[in-house]
């Protein structure tokens, strides 16, 4: 096990009617707040009018900046920084899933940053500062809801890059799980294959010794696929809920993770595929994850033995483990068949045209300097070329 | 599953040598320290002479309180408050185990408070502030190191109570496992049914659909059991210590009984003994534990069955429930006889003289108001009786 250092200041607020709360919560930290979001799902749900409601009667200020899209974009990022700055705004709250939160924090930290934010993605400076981040979650997936991370997408430059700071830290998070009750069904299965790659990155490693968050990850991909289904085949099942969405949570926010070396190969190619082709993230990773698995397993062929027997259930006995691996493969890859989710990247709409292209980016040759991903294997662009292919 | 709000603020530093950075990671927060410990353990170990130099070389005053014994007494508390004001000391430091850290915890907020600290705990006051504590911990146990509690024992009044506050979250706790090494065997195994029974006390509910945190409370029991038996039998097992050392950690951090209704009558009629009699937490637990479980399981057979089948590794096969519970029981009985722990009260020198005098505190009864203790079954002083009797 390695040394860590371990820091999730964010409050978690959960249950049901939480979000009604948000006034309340806030007051104490606000004065003026921009509220974040997406488009007019909020507006339908009632979400909109529960938060606004509770905001005016805690004498909170807010102003407005809506039209957040998946893999958020860097040109409403700087137009929400403008914003914070020229209306006083004192925290951002984010009513939405993992992209809404994610330019939330993206602002955060751009208003108190003298240059362009893009800067500190592309640069990965040190930032001492960010205005404070509420979130009232509404999509269970990308676990920003508490993690020390942020994804842009860089529109123009057609890249998506990750950051990662304790000021990125929600100070408040509200989820309430009857919110997802009315989320499309393909989303709800994006989100899932979302957060289990958040486990996956963490769980698979070549660190020894770590059984405490072996356990942590195990149990918690098990519970969010066995709820995961039931809430995919009925979509108000509260209890089902609050174990995928307290699992999304804990999937990202660094506890499965301590100690270990991690991986993060996949996230690292599904974001070429989101930049370039603007897919789903967690389709992306549905498709990306088991081909890498099949690609790297016999490289540490014990890790992905437990992985097959104690997460999938696949019997042991007296079976060579590529026998177990592999069926262990073939398990997730049923699974997240049942969710609806795809197999391949052609049914991603995504031919073989890119694949160097992206490869090359993944791997950071194509910016003149090569960085290979993964940390259980090292993947040049090579490799990566060979795991879109076997997706393909 | 319940609503709930998680807020765990303090920062972990984990892992080799991480004891001796403790001056830079206070520097920020911190002119004058008291330094808090109990004997002269962590002089023979060179822990305090680690810790020492480092808070010299990070420029950082500090005065000295030693002393604290366990079931940490209220005399010391008292003075630890007056030193603290007469010092203007901004931040204490304690370095040692649960009740080192339960006494600075204790001082701390007795420094803000207007009045004696043991109304606090008497009256279940609200405070709203606390002196900021930080801990090098060196004995993995009470989880204080990052759990909101303390328990003090008033050696006058014959009275061990708990109270628990935001504000005594610990701000920072390192946890270097080495420092563990030179525990005595008969610490190493209070402190591991003192961490399980922090598990138990959470996991055992009537709160149903509650898949991810029984996992969780699972998985963490499992780990501890495994390596508490290798560092039992070969106390420089690092990557052991690192397993047992965490898992008390997040044993009582709040994060394995989120949601769920509580029990811990164990730890309310633990405390009599140890009020009374002074034995150790941990040994009184181990001898309580079995005793309750077989007392009130039927009143939840699901989960002891649970219990017995995913912690204790008990076969299931046609077998009618009690018959599973019960192995499940006596497995656990002989995991602690294992760890050189006591089985009955009369091992811990208590006889029946007391039992009465102590089911009647314990319940509350014997100053007035009856509390019964525990959730998942509700124990009234005759039902405490009956444990202390069958524990006897």
């Amino acid at each position: 096990m390695l040394n860590f250092d371990l820091h999730i200041p964010t409050r978690i607020i959960f249950g049901r009617d939480t979000h009604k709360q948000i006034g309340t919560l806030l007051q104490p930290y606000a004065k003026k707040v921009l509220l974040h979001f997406g488009g007019s799902s909020i507006k339908k749900s009632g979400v909109y009018d529960a938060v606004t409601a509770s905001l005016k009667e805690s004498n909170l200020e807010f102003i407005e900046l809506g039209g957040v899209v998946p893999n958020p974009r860097l040109s409403l990022i700087h137009e929400g920084i403008r914003l914070c700055r020229q209306e006083g705004v004192d925290l951002i709250l984010a009513v939405g899933g993992g992209s809404v939160i994610d330019s939330a924090k993206a602002i955060a930290m751009g208003v108190c940053y003298d240059g362009d934010v893009w800067d500190i993605f592309e640069q990965q400076k040190t930032i001492t500062a960010a205005l404070p981040v509420a979130t009232v979650l509404t999509i269970p997936a990308a676990g920003s809801e508490s993690s020390n991370g942020t994804v842009v997408t860089n529109e123009e430059k057609q890249m998506k890059l990750p950051y990662g700071s304790i000021h990125l830290r929600p100070l408040i998070s509200v989820m309430n799980p009857e919110l997802f009750f009315t989320l499309p069904k393909n989303q709800v299965a994006n989100g899932v294959a979302d957060m289990m790659s958040h486990i996956f990155e963490r769980y698979f490693t070549n660190t020894l010794q770590t059984d405490l968050t072996d356990g942590l990850c195990e149990t918690t991909l098990k519970t969010i696929m066995k709820n995961a289904l039931k809430v995919y085949s009925t979509s108000q099942n509260y209890d089902a809920w609050c174990q995928v969405g307290f699992g999304g949570t804990i999937a990202h926010n660094d506890l499965l993770g301590l100690g270990r070396e991690q991986d993060w190969a996949c996230h690292g190619m599904e974001h070429e595929l989101s930049a370039i082709y603007d897919v789903a993230h967690g389709a992306g990773l549905a498709v990306l994850t088991p081909a890498w698995m099949q690609y790297v397993y016999k490289d540490n062929i014990n890790m992905f033995v437990q992985f097959a027997v104690n997460v999938m259930g696949v019997d042991v006995c007296y079976r060579d483990p590529d026998a177990i691996v592999l069926e262990g493969i073939e398990c997730l890859r049923k699974f997240f068949k049942q969710m609806g989710l795809p197999s391949t990247l052609s049914e991603l709409g995504i031919d073989e045209s890119k694949l160097e292209v992206m490869a090359k980016k993944a791997t950071g040759i194509a910016y003149g300097s090569e960085n290979p991903l993964g940390g259980l294997k090292k993947l040049y662009w090579q490799d990566v070329l060979e795991i879109y292919k076997l997706a393909k």
